[in-house]
């Protein structure tokens, strides 16, 4: 694709300042060449600025005189980027079809503008929607709904009953709705409890490589429109994320939790069983929670790195802070005592 | 599935309290109407018993009196739960076959009561017993084994030489036996070690999503009867685990490690390689274990969440604690000299 | 596989004492038998030497007395075993050709001297090299390359336009090239930054099982030469890993994070997006990092498990450190005062 830079700063509401040029691909201030359109939105990226070699640059208006060419100013260079990437960078629409390798039950409706991948699996009364892209080798078990436009990528399994809104974005290895990790003990040894619930996700929901979404005990594991997990994330069952909230790599969310909207979790954090975390919390990476946050903002736990000679002496004193504290104690009363006027 | 209430106390060892009706549903003590039994387990939801539409309650005889319906009474609500509910919600037996789409070896002997679904390979010299239900899109490499009754989901790879057990259900991007990460150094250049081990899982073992557990370098490595891992669990090459322990997703255990029976590992926790955990032996979420532990109890580390401004302040202390450690001294010091008596 | 101890002694060059013999396996001490061949590295197995029954050992000079058959003398018996291993434990080469269940888009390029196995999808302008061994179910999507000899176990994903070098091993669920998490805030409500960078990786390099590997924004996300990956990791958009570097299971390392050549990255690290970290560091399991580290060394973070109960006790101090300096700095003003002369 290629476009104007007119017709992109009007995609974006940007005011164009400088010569219209054609565009025809976006890249970084430092790479970018004659006909590439960059942007500078972390200021860490400052210094590229004034030696690019790109055709534009979408900034804010604060950094328009040290732009070299022509520019389109906007009040949040990044969401602008976003968007005029996404123009030049679309996809071609896939063709519609089935791909005679792909396994598909008698009873499945698929739209007739979708497309089914090589490999792919879809079961009995499975409803794929319309304009949908199944990748290769995807699995679609029986009564999964995939709403229009949808895309799973390739090698995704969608388990049986799960439901799954317009316009998501399923990255390969993503599994959604196997059994939760729900089980009784009977005098040591563990009985499975049944997982009858599925799962319900919203629309615009994209779910990174490898993360997995368990389906409900009883009732079901559901994710807001708009929701964005990133890869490798563990979401266990019967939780409830609110939309538009977004949560990084690694992280690990026990079953029965209910996240707010527009939270953002950050990568390799843990959230015990059936906590609340209200809406608009942040969460930085690694944080450990074991209670339930009812207040907006932003909450942080662990340790950063130190030269391991250091951590080690350091972590001496760190299973010993109670007897720090006794130490403490101690000192203050003997000192209350010397303070005391002579007798 | 439907069952009476006599039936359904009669299979856990309940005692039926109230009428008897006919049951075809388990459902939560709120969203509970007529025809479905529920349970009260956690008391946090005790609050729910009263006002309950359910046509029964599994509870402990303590609660007998709040219950307005019927109930089946036993010592262990959730248990009595799990069995009633895997009662009324009993897989239909998979028809046996072997789905035209699945690459069979010749020399692979499938027994004539399993499933074997759409674009599941199996390799030369590979054994499934009878009752197997071997899912859509499985990979079982040569001379793997799995035992009678055994429940590949879908998209699970077995590789070459693993041997598991009967009754065991592994869910959707389970991996098992890829070769552990054994490496030798040659002035800066790794060198790989040959994994020439296996897996060996013994019965009723249930593995969640998108688990790995790598093949042993020169011994196996084992999981025992009864062992349950939760999904996004890494398991090194070498481990053993004793019977009856369950792991919460998100767990690494690296190389070597013994992990005795009846233990608790939490998610997120971490446990570094050839140490050795006895039985019962409990660790809370995201512990970090640099050292073995050889008596039972209950074990944890790690830092809760605070509101980030917090944690900041608190931060720059956490790892200045010698330097604490070493003001007390000199306090202590100090102090001892002020106390002593004038000469 | 067999060979005499003279040629294994050669093969390493080590310095064999002790009679010649015919060498069939490895073991480990303890359960080697008459012709295997064993090795001691780690000092803790030094207790099974004198009893093995191997019929040679691979150990260090210092050690050679205590060997009470024969041995290869050696500086480095770890290193010398993975040869020795990897000699006598050869994978027969696969046979080139292609599973007639293999999808092949007529416009990919496939080796003669290559191995496609069944039910794998390749896409159209991939090439795929001489003596590659793609196994089965894997997906390699468009204008992926694949380099000479390399072997994609099973299950593997590469994504469009991913290039891999030669004598690469990637296990089962890898999944290379999938969107980075790229997505910026429109009042809130997240819009998508394509991600139209891809994934570069050098020779030699070993992925393991269920590991992802971002592809960039704009830029590559880079695996230099050597590199090894364990299990379950997760490699951001844009990162940079130098050659030689290897990474325990379960690390997330986020976007635009350059680590150095020759490091070691403990399992469960975490470390934060556009950071840098120098050649040659080592970071231990569970490492938090949120600050470049620009000088080699060892780097270490967190806090290893206590029993529960002393665990909760420290806690309550541990986030209260603040306070606990404001009562030495009272105590210290107040001890100065005591400690002025009388006036």
């Amino acid at each position: 694709m290629h476009a104007q830079l007119t017709e992109l700063a009007e995609l974006v509401g940007g005011k164009l300042v400088g010569d219209d040029q054609t565009i025809n691909k976006v890249d970084t201030l430092q790479n970018a060449c004659s006909g590439a359109i960059s942007f500078l939105s972390n200021t860490k990226y400052r210094k590229y600025l004034t030696d690019t070699h790109a055709s534009a640059v979408i900034l804010h208006n604060s950094l328009l005189d040290e732009c070299p060419v022509s520019s389109i100013v906007v009040d949040n260079p990044y969401l602008a980027f976003a968007r005029i990437s996404s123009h030049l960078n679309q996809k071609p629409a896939a063709l519609p079809g089935i791909h005679p390798s792909a396994i598909i039950d008698p009873d499945a409706k698929i739209s007739s503008s979708a497309w089914v991948g090589p490999g792919t699996v879809i079961e009995k009364n499975v409803v794929i929607g319309a304009g949908c892209f199944i990748g290769p080798c995807c699995i679609v078990q029986e009564h999964a709904r995939v709403g229009d436009n949808s895309r799973l990528v390739a090698n995704v399994v969608l388990c049986a009953y799960v439901e799954i809104g317009q316009r998501c974005i399923f990255h390969p290895g993503v599994v959604i709705g196997a059994d939760g990790f729900g089980i009784a003990n009977d005098q040591g040894v563990w009985v499975k409890v049944p997982q009858i619930g599925t799962v319900v996700i919203g629309d615009d929901v994209e779910i990174g490589a490898n993360t997995t979404v368990d389906r409900g005990a009883l009732e079901n594991t559901v994710l807001g429109n708009g929701v964005k997990l990133d890869n490798q994330i563990q979401i266990g069952h019967n939780v409830c994320i609110g939309e538009h909230t977004v949560v990084v790599a690694g992280t690990g969310v026990a079953g029965s939790v209910k996240i707010g909207k527009h939270c953002a979790v950050g990568g390799g954090v843990g959230i015990a069983g059936h906590l609340e975390i209200t809406d608009h919390v942040q969460l930085t990476g690694m944080s450990m929670v074991t209670k339930s946050i009812l207040k907006p903002g932003i909450y942080s736990s662990g340790m950063t790195v130190a030269p391991n000679i250091e951590w080690k002496k350091n972590h001496v004193w760190l299973k010993r802070l109670g007897d720090t504290n006794k130490k403490i104690r101690d000192l203050q009363k003997q000192v209350r005592e010397l303070m005391k006027p002579d007798e």
